[in-house]
């Protein structure tokens, strides 16, 4: 990270430990507080200061949208912890188990009121433009991640739905984050709805290269097991393409594989089977794809490129091409 | 219910009727509209609409706001079923027991999404004031279900606590739903708070009335087995009142006889301590007290009697003294 982004983090961590919540009902508000503070990269608030930041020139304007896309993420991965029956988020007891369901379903309710409520600060036709896209966001996360677990017991997902799904799970908060630093900021109808088509498209993209580091990646640097997905046999990009690819006797031994108990083994063969089928390189040119046409909806934006370069540099950065 | 309240009824229940919702992901929105069919009561909704009709003559200006308190109300229903492990709700399979966890939790949250959306259909002013007010019950709302659910546990409840979160948990959505009324129909803000008020004491009379019934009521007429919460042990305002003023004596008997198995004896020797206790009559006293001070805020609005009947007689509705 940058200093300019470390910058925007720091002070979103500041606006996150200045949060105003009401002491008490102690196990509505305490768990919140917790898991705000558990940390994370910080992405969509960052996105939302960043961009007003090009667009007005001061990054403050997106506060109250910056919190609001955090405390939605927030919202989201408590209840879905519960639904992925998850017992740690970066490390941490997550808040079904370090407490119990019920409190993990109410906070995040919470939560998710207390996001809408950072939305006060602004009025007219910005909060109702800022509420209009936050509700339609919101609600195709709900349907993403519906759409995950739907997955997990259907056996014939297409890519096509795959990536769907990502983009309404993950990709679409963060074209919303975008967006709404550009709505506070100013901006006019096009490049606002340019700037989303940026977020969303490098959000598909993030999401496939996480699929594939989860393969290919180098273990230390991706912070995770490498394989966890291959052992968890989930439907990730890389799976379902090589589903698609594969012949009848490939997929045979796709299925054996995945039904191996040695998770080493499990691993080695289905990766195997991947570099038959140049899964790696189908994966690399699918996000290449995505993040290409990410960079031609910030070209379009119609602002000077030196004012763009945060953005550009923020591509780069995600995509581990920091220079 | 009278003419006028059926016809309010019948409003609803075709809007409610004509919602539109995606039909996929269909595990996602099935359960949302399988859930808004079972019905109920639909007095939150029908609370904007009078409000509405009062201050502007058109309740059909309240569409959005009716639609909106009557989801979210249906949202927290979905989820209070979930953590007080409610297998059935009006008769029929609850959410979470018809499908599963996930799916209540899920479609939970996309039910209060759509509650926002449905404010939308305001603008300016009138949008900001609506979502303020929304967001602010809302949270007040988890309050209330996060202090029932602390109560449960704790053995030291004072009959202030349980006032506030009966206030919290079921009161301020009503009090919500006649102001929003208020707010789309023009009133000006000392109106609205007064309409607030009187739904608010309102709420908690009828939820007093709504203990008292459960042990002092006929079986038929509150479509319930008396004595429900008495065998369950809950804390209501009876039980509470009962532990503030029995002797030690008392409370001992009063702790014994909730330790019987046998239901039919439990609740017998329970209602013989809180006749000797005089609790009914101590009961009947609080929920006046509010039933006053509701009449008195109605009283206190600055329109035509005539022109407020419609709330007068649904107090009177409320209260079982209608004629």
């Amino acid at each position: 990270m940058n200093n300019e982004l470390l910058a925007y983090k720091n002070y979103i961590e500041s606006q996150l430990n200045s949060l105003e919540l009401p002491e008490k009902p102690n196990q509505l508000y305490h768990p919140l507080r917790y898991f705000l503070q558990i940390g994370g990269k910080r992405m969509r608030p960052i996105l939302a200061l960043i961009s007003s930041q090009l667009f007005s020139g001061d990054f403050q304007k997106a506060r109250g949208a910056a919190m609001s896309v955090e405390l939605f993420h927030n919202f989201s991965l408590i209840h879905d912890d519960i639904m992925d029956n998850a017992p740690l988020r970066r490390g941490q007891e997550t808040v079904h188990e370090k407490w119990n369901l019920n409190v993990g379903i109410l906070s995040g309710d919470g939560l998710l009121i207390e996001a809408y409520k950072q939305l006060e600060e602004y009025d007219g036709d910005t909060f109702k433009k800022l509420l209009v896209l936050f509700n339609k966001t919101a609600i195709e996360v709900c349907e993403g991640q519906q759409y995950d677990m739907d997955f997990e017991t259907r056996d014939d997902v297409s890519i096509e739905e795959y990536i769907e799904m990502i983009r309404l799970k993950t990709a679409v908060l963060l074209g919303c984050s975008l967006k709404m630093g550009a709505i506070v900021g100013g901006a006019d109808e096009d490049n606002a709805n340019k700037i989303y088509e940026f977020g969303v498209n490098l959000g598909v993209a993030f999401q496939i290269q996480d699929d594939y580091l989860d393969s290919f990646g180098e273990g230390e640097k991706i912070g995770k097991q490498v394989g966890g997905d291959i052992i968890a046999a989930k439907k990730t990009y890389l799976l379902l393409s090589a589903y698609e690819d594969g012949n009848k006797k490939q997929i045979e031994r796709l299925n054996d594989a995945l039904s191996i108990e040695n998770k080493e083994e499990k691993v080695k063969r289905v990766l195997d089977i991947f570099n038959e089928l140049n899964i790696a390189e189908k994966t690399r040119r699918k996000m290449k794809e995505h993040h290409d046409v990410a960079i031609s909806n910030l070209d379009n934006i119609s602002l000077d490129q030196a004012t763009k370069k945060p953005l550009y540099s923020l591509a780069d950065f995600l995509f581990g091409r920091e220079h």
